[in-house]
């Protein structure tokens, strides 16, 4: 499935306008709104709390400690975009740090979601360059075989195809398909405006039982309270 | 073991005095002042740092990406209460956010333990109400299945009896059961007076090899040192 | 391998200017610096971001849920100091906490590596005496079971020599053979020299493609570009 | 909860010979007899495949690499009984061997569960006495600390109450209480009754989707057939 | 990215004589000949040891906990065909088992590649129907909430697309697009060849060093002999 | 610590006679025989049952996905060595399969054992050639950076040196130094003359608790009886 030493110049981005409307709802309100599929593995972390953000994805697929295309990546990254990093094999070395972030950034790039480790942690957080990995280490990688740039990828069990809209933020990360964006930002908007209602609410004492209207289902389902 | 189904309404609680008390110890001295036994397994970690908390266990049993129970539950809650949740399959998709938790705050709850994922970790902290977890996730959840309230339940591999005293902090959750929270309070108590002595000791210079007297036991069992 | 029941008395410790000068470099261009070796496995964590120390180790092999010997140790630790522990078999029990830390502190002990549990992490978090460690618990250990001192251990998979430099940050942990510390601060600080240069041009949008001359050997490579 | 040493000498064991009728269901028909509850978590394997065991549970609480209650528990063994150990930390040593197998299967021992490590596997696999484990290792325990026998243990999950039925194959293990036994195997044995129709008029090209009824409630749920 | 509630029912098989060629070849020299490319994850295992086939792929998107999907799937299967299976999130539930299996090969399925778990491996093991899984587990399913046959499924890490050609063994799993079937069995026809040489020289003596001329690259890349 | 890129000539074996008796104790005996001391982690698992073997160490420092130095090993292969393989980074990748193997045995290898994975599982088997590795998987590896051989290593946690006594089975791994191999094969055989007798009276029904004197003991650390 996955071509390996290619790169693909042209790839048709998500709408940005959209896109860029997905960051204030977060990972957990877009997933909802698209229908509950989308979301990387829970194993990817912020490398620090706090960083919420969106943009269109340059796809990255990596050889084992081996993080040349990262370089390759760089230079079809286009401001708000989020590049996206898979490898071949599960690897947890440090493909990614401070030197590849000022480029990173200099060319515009939002943040890096890679399934794999990264380094620098207390610079790139210094920098406030937002990275979600599946492990932080010290290791550093070689350049030495092609992988490919801007084909579709597995990234924590998401497939990405670049141009996708991705969401990060604490909760985790999550893709939409470009063609999706501006319906599910419309869905997202939504589903906020509902929930504040809720919250108020909820914040003066009623139950979600009440208004949710569960206590009939409930009963139906079975449910016995026992004094 | 597990009763599926069933809410019971009326539990016992600790003694409220003696489960406010536990909170300034913390579970490190609270697990010793009680035998070493009570401990959640140490993959449970609090979604942010610095929380410490006691209270009174409301307990929950969850089916597999279902939060049904936890709506059930909030209506169970005392103020003073520690919500206590496993789910009857490992699961770590994003059972509870800043909705819930604002139900949960207005009933009275200090906290929620839950052997599953959370989400809305950013407003969740941004509003001070503790979570301990194995997983964070913006996978959200259905409902359509019941659990059940207030049953003994396994959490993180430790038997919780609803009304147990739940003790949580950066180092992990600790459950004293009701009968012992007052007795436990004492030796918490007790130990940390001691404590403060050794701290100042030590401190000083002193060493622990002299302080606990152990150069005779440590050659009797056989250490040997070499120039 | 490893003999039990044994304290060293009288180890070599890496020239101490030298060690001193790693802190600065941190431990993804201390590993670099030194051939990429050295490096403990990944999932030993920091306790608290942010703290970044080098010192000369003192070696602890410990027994499962048996804190003993961080007893012994602390008689052992010479300002500058480093300790650094395994444990005969897996185990996150919390080997150490504030008593001890302000022990190791008062002897002059930079921080703790240990491949095993700790607790007390807020008030470690309060003294500043940071820790690197596989897992955070409130478990308790017992004084039973001698191991040793200033042997040779493997910790998170590599092998540290009593007296070897130590670099930990929030990247990891390094070590460096006494040897070899001079050689290698000295490598560290060419290699940060021309990192700064590098840092400067990239973040003016100089591409790494570019500055690193990689697109001619990419080419050899075969990686092709798709429009 | 789990209190430490003490052994109860008169427990309340299981009807036997409805507890010798669940072996022949296996654990995933008994798991679903008595409503999907009971289940150890699946990372308990079988040293070797192939046994298919039931019998009474003799608990064994043990503390983390020392094995000294399972020769206290030998003692508490009747003809019928399977032991179920778990420790008070996570452990992978190796509790158990040949020499204690050889005294259990005098006792009348079926089995043995153990949350924790066995070794000697290859002279228990000849011996024919099945272990249901979480590890395999040669590493050996000690005998200093006293737990203990025959109280409710959680061992892999699930609450554990002496006297209790314990169903092992090569499909995982279910704990069945006491007082459910007669009917749990009633159950089973009216859904194995079931099964046999079902599996000869699948074998014979029937659907799921015809004999089960699912057209409709798919349909209803909202599933779409694509040419 | 992936579609929910919807059954493709004509999707375009890999060619059925060069897919039934794979299968002699196994999993590792296909995944070398098609350019090392297409494995999923090795922490896929077969629940008996020595099956070896290749199929064509019907793929199945599941919900946690309920394998209503594969009953839907079995209709969609033809003779030669290998079901693949994912779940929305990570999940160890016993989801098929040798009632669906004896439905599966009455339909004519050649195996179940499953990411979630599997039960009755005894019975499966019997009847010679081979299924690779992530974990085995007595804990049976429900039937509530659609999922999605024949659509393009990540599959522990892998992007199984419908129709695709699969090949598994002891060594694992490897997918292979239906365009490349053809190509990939020559190009693992000529290297299986090539090997069949190569192994008698290495059993007369003859040294990979020598016989790889691998002596002169390993000096050019600085290896050094000590005596 | 390790050194890369050089290949030790000359290492000194542990004695032959002695090294072959270990075989027949197995790792649970030597390992007790030498103190506890000498076990590589668990995690590592025979690729098929019932091997058991002893030999002397051969030891391989590997990059991640290379195996170039598996090559480079097998001329220094004796007869009645054990190859012993590390990775400088975790990596699951299949570095070893059936042409190595024949090239292996052509030597006089008589085992492997790897931190990290291997292929050919089946026809591994059919040779008889047994291998302990921590994964198993298809996946290739390439032939482009060098490590070292006959270096010390650390596998699995545990350090290994040229020429140490390996002994493995179904129940682990244990390294046992050069120098103490005659005394550890005289004490294993001690060990297991002894218990030979406990099993005989052990199989007539007397309690270990009577046997090794363990009553009262017991009673001085505290065990009560409840009846």
């Amino acid at each position: 499935m996955f071509e390996l030493g290619v790169v693909y110049r042209n790839i048709t981005r998500a709408d940005r306008a959209a896109t860029e409307r997905l960051a204030a709802f977060g990972s957990a309100t877009v997933h909802e709104a698209q229908g509950r599929v989308g979301l990387l593995q829970p194993y990817m972390r912020p490398i620090y709390a706090g960083a919420q953000v969106s943009g269109t994805a340059v796809t990255v697929l990596l050889q084992p400690g081996d993080n040349w295309m990262l370089h390759v990546a760089a230079e079809q990254i286009q401001p708000g975009d989020i590049v996206v990093a898979a490898v071949t094999a599960p690897c947890t070395d440090g493909y990614f740090g401070d030197l590849l972030a000022t480029s990173f950034m200099a060319r515009g790039a939002r943040a890096l979601v890679i399934d794999a480790g990264v380094r620098d942690v207390k610079p790139l957080t210094g920098m406030g360059f937002p990275v979600w990995s599946r492990a932080i280490s010290a290791k550093g990688t070689i350049k030495a075989t092609p992988g490919s740039v801007n084909i579709p990828i597995v990234c924590a069990g998401m497939l990405v195809t670049p141009g996708d809209a991705i969401v990060a933020d604490d909760d985790g990360i999550v893709c939409v398909p470009a063609a999706q964006v501006a319906a599910t930002a419309e869905a997202a908007a939504a589903r906020e405006a509902l929930e504040a209602g809720k919250r108020a609410r909820l914040a003066a004492g009623v139950l979600g039982l009440d208004m949710y209207g569960m206590r009939e289902p409930l009963a139906k389902a079975g449910l016995r309270y026992i004094d």
